[in-house]
């Protein structure tokens, strides 16, 4: 049996086990008769009165500044693509427990029966009030980037997408700590994503935020570049806009040449060839973040030249991994109330991520810190604490 | 100052205490690495492929099943009316941890930014995959008596409704144990139940069903008979078609004339003088049910010759209150897997709650079991037993 088969095996029979794995819990203990007239009926009409009187207590006195909800419609399932809102219920459990496990947030699946856009949106805008933040999962792209950008103008709580941000924050992070063993500069290098769904869109942006002055991203019908007609949309044509200053065309292979950098987010494993790899300049860079099976294997890629690779699964080294990034960051969005996302906010973080391994600690197979390194919740929470209320 | 007084202080204080009452918990304990990729990537994969491969293992693999959602707009919440989802908040959270220490049910408050019907119909069936049921609170009636009429044709969750099917299990079950002890049966007996809310309906609904011959129903306009045409709605009409046989008019104090038992949900505190009382029949029964202030005091109701006295308190003896029902009953609905919950279910947990008192445990001040009893689970559940999955 293989290391992933064992794996899927294992697994199956842990949820069977569970039979679920989250369940409520509640911050005080047991409660006998006398207390639970305070925390339900009759005590708790007072506390009612107060925030009904007072709004702003509701951050005060309810869970609200706490919860997440974890939204799916089940159309773009890790590698799986459209399974439905019944078979996502175990990523968003899973999701749900880092976020408690790492964070201490209360973050509930909102697996949801519907994949129309605008039943989507409004059914958030409805729970609205339950939650401090939303974190949009695992729905198709472009879908899902209208969905957050019409959100975050409609509701008052940030719209985090960790498809989008969270993926970008730790690509960032892990990149500027393996140009630096390389030595290298962001301004001076071109970098090859490959995908121009929600991961690269939100990689593409934050890289031009950091000044890569040269990113140039390939989707299914090759490199996308001003001008472009075929397979493209407003996200498409953004990028378009501010990448590829030299027009570069052709396939994967063919802008893989003197490319520094490759960063994976295109759901395709095994997309990229020994041969694209030894197209790289000196010292590449390469980042196949696709999961569960990355576009290269990394022993692969090394082989075939590549000077530093990570990779998203927690079977290699350098796992350039969301779960690196989310609960972390969601505390300090939460803890600051920041009440949208934006670039310079992301870009703070990566920051902090980054930093969080320190220089001399820094190796080509160690870029970037382990999902349960406690430094990681200080420093990004020190990071954003400018961006308070703002 | 006064016990209630004392009462909402302390409650206050306690939720500034706890910032956030609930908190999300899970099944196993603090994971490492290993763990984590058996419940998040890369395992996880594996179980979402064998729910989309075999629907109906959702309910072995995830939550599913053990969820509930509360779900409120905030427009009457406990006797403080239509004070919005925010305010809301403290109350469902109360009831979300009454669920978890009772019954080990997650229930998460959804409170919503919207108090429109169709709304309210399609953000629930939106979110419909996560939840193993719905519990509707708290929303003004008739209204809520729509939704939750319209959404049981729509999902295949069973819909909840606590103020009607909860209140109506309690309400029957101490209503059966007292009669026991003044030795009057349902059959024989004259009830005035006050309110045509959601709570009025649903005791006059299981009344009827249970074989009281002779219920009259009061509202604000006064007692409620076929032909009456003011302040009318459809349930008052179905209430109007099937009961109150001898067409009483007039108000309440008319009515009460040799009544044998009084049931106040009126959401209106010291409706009933003590004249009222008096022109009750010997032996009468009164469960003045509103909370948190009663139609009348109890001690002031047996001073003026009331036999039996009950309320929806913890202050008082003989406290007739859901939460002495809704844990439980929604652990045997979710075990038996019940899709819709119909008045047969309701008179059958009546019974079981009613019997879990013994006869000769029986007195005037112990008409029924508290809320921390734990042969409530076992009778309801065995009660309900013969409605698996029908």
């Amino acid at each position: 049996m293989t290391s992933s088969q064992d794996i899927a095996k294992k697994s199956i029979k842990l949820h069977e086990d569970l039979k679920g794995k989250i369940l409520l819990g509640q911050k005080s203990r047991k409660l006998s008769i006398k207390e639970i007239q305070l925390i339900y009926t009759p005590g708790v009409a007072a506390v009612s009165k107060e925030i009904f009187e007072h709004p702003e207590k509701k951050f005060i006195l309810t869970s609200k500044i706490n919860n997440v909800a974890i939204v799916t419609d089940g159309t773009r399932i890790l590698g799986l693509g459209n399974i439905g809102p019944y078979a996502a219920m175990p990523v968003m459990e899973g999701k749900a427990i880092l976020y408690k496990q790492y964070s201490g947030i209360t973050a509930f699946p909102i697996c949801l029966g519907t994949t129309d856009k605008r039943k989507i949106i409004e059914t958030i805008v409805a729970i609205e009030p339950v939650f401090g933040a939303i974190n949009l999962e695992d729905i198709e792209s472009p879908k899902v980037l209208d969905i957050s950008k019409e959100l975050q103008k409609i509701i008052s709580i940030p719209v985090f997408h960790d498809d989008r941000h969270g993926t970008s924050v730790v690509a960032l992070a892990a990149l500027l700590n393996a140009l630096k063993l390389v030595k290298k500069s962001l301004q001076s290098i071109k970098v090859i994503v490959a995908g121009a769904g929600s991961a690269g869109v939100g990689i593409t942006d934050l890289l031009r935020f950091a000044g890569c002055k040269n990113v140039i991203v390939v989707d299914s019908t090759g490199a996308i570049y001003k001008g472009r007609s075929k397979n493209m949309n407003p996200y498409k044509n953004e990028i378009a806009a501010h990448t590829n200053p030299r027009k570069e065309k052709g396939s994967l292979e063919d802008v893989m040449e003197n490319a520094d950098v490759f960063i994976g987010v295109s759901g395709i494993s095994n997309l990229v060839t020994e041969e694209m790899i030894k197209k790289m300049k000196k010292d590449s860079i390469v980042f196949a973040l696709t999961n569960p099976e990355p576009e290269i294997n990394p022993i692969t890629a090394k082989k075939a030249g590549a000077r530093i690779v990570a990779t998203g699964s927690y079977q290699f080294h350098n796992r350039v991994n969301n779960a690196l990034v989310f609960p972390y960051l969601m505390r300090a969005i939460l803890d600051h109330k920041i009440s949208k996302i934006n670039t310079e906010i992301l870009y703070a973080a990566a920051i902090a991520v980054a930093n969080t391994t320190p220089r001399k600690q820094l190796r080509h197979n160690n870029i970037i810190s382990n999902v349960g390194d406690k430094k990681l919740q200080q420093n990004i929470t020190r990071a954003l604490k400018k961006f308070y209320r703002k």
